[in-house]
């Protein structure tokens, strides 16, 4: 099966070295059962750390904007990909190139997520730094209680991805890592020329929206439970085995599912398989991946009939 | 012509829009002219502001290994020219996908190179931090008069372009930008797995490598000068239009050619011509760069027949 795998970030702390060969290893195993993939992954903590490290220098070097934290991070994560994928392959036997390609996904500048700053990235501020860099850099704080404040950008939905002519090529030959935390998030111009802008793209609706132009037969979320849960909170959870797109849609309603965790992989999963009605997604962990798509365990998302 | 075309990283200071629009405006002129193109570029004032972020932050962040700081410097500045290289190719109606492959380089663990660390990079230091990092980390500092300690690191030379197969699927249809920095430096263990090093590669060499890989028809090296001089700090420098090889390396020997700028340009202009004795390599600026590649300026560096 053609299969986009969507990499949660806590499967890939700061240079968690364990962490990243652990999650090769399973995503070599996918490979070895025959599967065709290409791997997205998410940035929260590298981009959080890269972004702390050029605040403490603002004085030295002007701050960069998210779009350029977020192509640094694609760099140094892909490349931690690509040397324990490669190792994990080779281990099985399999001689397969691994290549990341530095990913601009097109957002709408008129998206009302850019009215509505929700997503945090970076470190805490006093409240004294924080209407600072509100005033200064134009920065949306928001207040964590007890922790301090936090820098909010917006979550705009991603519409196309640029290099995807790139990522079609390399599909028969190679293992790709693209669109890595989201992708890097851009608007279009009238004469159709890329400018970044300050945001995060969701990985999970990029991972979505790249299953979709590759033609995949899967999209496989990968995060940090092996089920979606109903009243997850609650000493009665209950792990769910299939979601029909109707399901889905009124457990969302009921409130079920977290916004900013569980929230954007369910609607990343209804999105693709309302659009590609004979194919499914999942969504487990990187222990149950390959059960899960052999079809013994995970959360799998059918279309409502 | 194919042409393997390594940008100096003066053409692309820190986040200088300016300058990367500059530079691509030239490249799109090699495109617009009908050549199929590579780029590799430097990424010195990059990877120098990277680290010292890190460095600043180190009590929170444990510094991370040059290869990592490669890496992300790969992704930074392969986003900066994605788009201002595309945004020049459709100002002249030229549908060219562009896109940066994460690129690692391989290096021989025993080259000599690793005895003999050369090669400056990173913020300058006072003598008491100097031998700090000396003692608790293992960095090799070398004192710049009047200016303060800096650490060094080696050069060795690329042996071979882990994701060649990628680059070569992507040349018939796209302008790729790859070996960034030189490449991002492993050696290889005895299961042939990549293990990132403390090292910096020449990205003129690795430009060299890579055309001879992709059997490319020219090698052009950009820099800031638009041609190789002999005499070149004297006041009656003269510029080079030709040099046969055994011409170049008579003038290595008389010491005209400064290390750590014009040598290893030369070097690899040399590497390319006797490896593929009915091409050439041309050494000159970005404002040059056509009509050199037409013939009508730049150094020309020729097989010695």
């Amino acid at each position: 099966m053609k299969i986009v795998v969507a990499l949660g970030g806590n499967a890939l702390e700061w240079r968690e070295t364990n962490a990243i060969e652990r999650a090769c290893e399973h995503i070599a195993d996918l490979s070895k059962a025959g599967h065709e993939l290409v791997v997205v992954h998410g940035n929260g903590p590298q981009v959080g750390n890269i972004s702390l490290a050029f605040e403490s220098v603002k004085d030295e070097i002007p701050l960069l904007p998210l779009d350029d934290l977020v192509a640094m991070s694609q760099g140094f994560i892909g490349y931690q990909i690509q040397k324990a994928l490669r190792m994990a392959l080779v281990k099985r036997n399999l001689d397969i190139p691994v290549a990341s390609i530095v990913t601009q996904v097109v957002v709408d500048k008129n998206d009302p997520a850019f009215l509505n700053p929700s997503k945090p990235i970076g470190p805490y501020y006093d409240r004294i730094e924080a209407s600072k860099l509100a005033k200064f850099k134009g920065y949306s704080m928001r207040k964590e209680e007890g922790r301090g404040y936090r820098r909010v950008v917006p979550s705009p939905s991603p519409l196309s991805i640029v290099e995807i002519p790139q990522i079609k090529d390399l599909w028969d030959s190679a293992i790709s890592i693209v669109c890595g935390g989201g992708g890097i998030p851009v608007v279009l111009d009238e004469d159709g020329n890329a400018h970044g802008v300050e945001a995060v793209v969701d990985k999970d609706l990029s991972a979505e929206l790249l299953a979709e132009y590759m033609e995949a037969d899967l999209l496989l979320i990968l995060t940090g439970v092996p089920n979606v849960y109903l009243n997850y909170t609650k000493a009665y959870k209950t792990p769910i085995d299939t979601l029909t797109v109707s399901e889905a849609q009124k457990y969302i309603i009921a409130g079920q599912f977290p916004s900013g965790s569980m929230l954007p992989k369910i609607q990343a999963a209804i999105k693709f398989v309302l659009n590609n009605r004979n194919k499914e997604a999942i969504i487990t962990s990187l222990d149950e991946a390959l059960d899960a798509v052999n079809g013994r365990s995970g959360t799998h998302i059918l279309p409502s009939f």
